[in-house]
């Protein structure tokens, strides 16, 4: 239809999700959830000047984490358990066209190489194409019709181990609960199988039954030399 | 920072906006503004198939329709009267890396190759990345702080010479009363000259006296065999 045009990442995230396992499938869920937006270079000093006025930013980014290049047209979403196909503009699928993403996520600072945001959803590593200010005015529509995605996703109960809950501080055991409370496990899947997956710079095991997560286990990665 | 990434537009805007000279500044602030999202040929029949469930959707654009191509990475928002500079990353301008627009619109309906859109903001022939539903359990906070952008524009009182107003359907009356109440003009003019633009297929002369508007006449661009 038209020309193509490139794009080069504006930064790049960093973030307490490890691998895509585990990460929220939307931004502001896990309020806990707390991550950087480090900009390359390339991008002067003040180019954030006045966004510390704004509560929220819109990080507009690249599905460039997600291993799978093609664009799957029709997705099952995991609301609708996987049974129920539609097409790809309907769902926030990150197998789409041209592979752009977009996440709502507070404003916690604003330094000069870096912002640092809370309530994120994207993977360590991801490339951002654009930082936007949040327009309440224009964007805060709460009377919209949100189809199969009306409401919250219900949340889980979250129990510890008392080894899980060993050495690990209280911000952490609330961000590993409301990040597990969101039940990651695909949503073809529903047995009491032992999942893992990294957290905070921690391997975290856990398992569902009977509608409640049990957090097994957590160990810390760095203590084994890996980065956060 | 990283290689660049190609994107290639999956479809075109149709839209009652002719130029960029009179597109509002942000969507939703005309309800009138009515357009359709045209895909093109590589995107498969049902790609929006259970969008029609949703009110609102996200259509992320291109600003390929401001001619020009150079990043300004600071900018005077209309807003604060052109007095003031902020980063690019803390505004909606144009003019910013990669230039991706964001544009929240209300669904009117979904076709195999179209979706009809309205409140729009965009300008005929906007080159679409990508529409996404809008989720207003994540995306609806009436609270967030808007710093600069707290509240929509004031709008001004729009009269019509009798000329304008004759030949003109109540729709296309109710159109050029909304968009020229947000008073389109540049931010540092304060002038009482007259301007025009293209608007719903229309040749539009309009001044700003003591703070209103008056159309003064508006000719069909079709009459004169131009394109709408």
């Amino acid at each position: 239809m038209s020309d193509g045009v490139t794009m080069r990442p504006i930064g790049r995230i960093e973030s307490c999700f490890g691998e895509k396992f585990g990460t929220p499938r939307q931004s502001g869920l896990v309020p806990e959830a707390r991550g950087r937006v480090v900009f390359s270079d390339e991008v002067p000093a003040g180019a954030c000047r006045g966004l510390e006025e704004f509560s929220h930013v819109w990080i507009v980014f690249l599905f460039d984490q997600v291993r799978e290049e093609e664009t799957r047209w029709f997705v099952r979403p995991p609301r609708l358990g996987g049974n129920e196909k539609k097409g790809v503009f309907a769902t926030r699928s990150p197998f789409r066209p041209n592979r752009i993403g977009l996440s709502l996520v507070a404003l916690e600072s604003v330094g000069e190489v870096a912002l640092e945001v809370s309530g994120l959803d994207l993977v360590e590593g991801t490339a951002v194409l654009d930082i936007k200010p949040y327009l309440p005015y224009v964007e805060a529509l709460p009377a919209a019709l949100g189809g199969f995605a009306q409401e919250a996703p219900v949340a889980l109960e979250v129990d510890f181990s008392d080894e899980a809950r060993s050495g690990l501080n209280e911000n952490d055991r609330v961000l590993l609960a409301q990040v597990l409370s969101l039940d990651p496990r695909p949503a073809y899947h529903d047995d009491d199988r032992i999942y893992g997956c990294r957290l905070a710079g921690r391997n975290v095991k856990w398992r569902v039954a009977a509608g409640r997560v049990l957090v097994i286990s957590q160990e810390s990665l760095s203590s084994r030399g890996e980065i956060r």
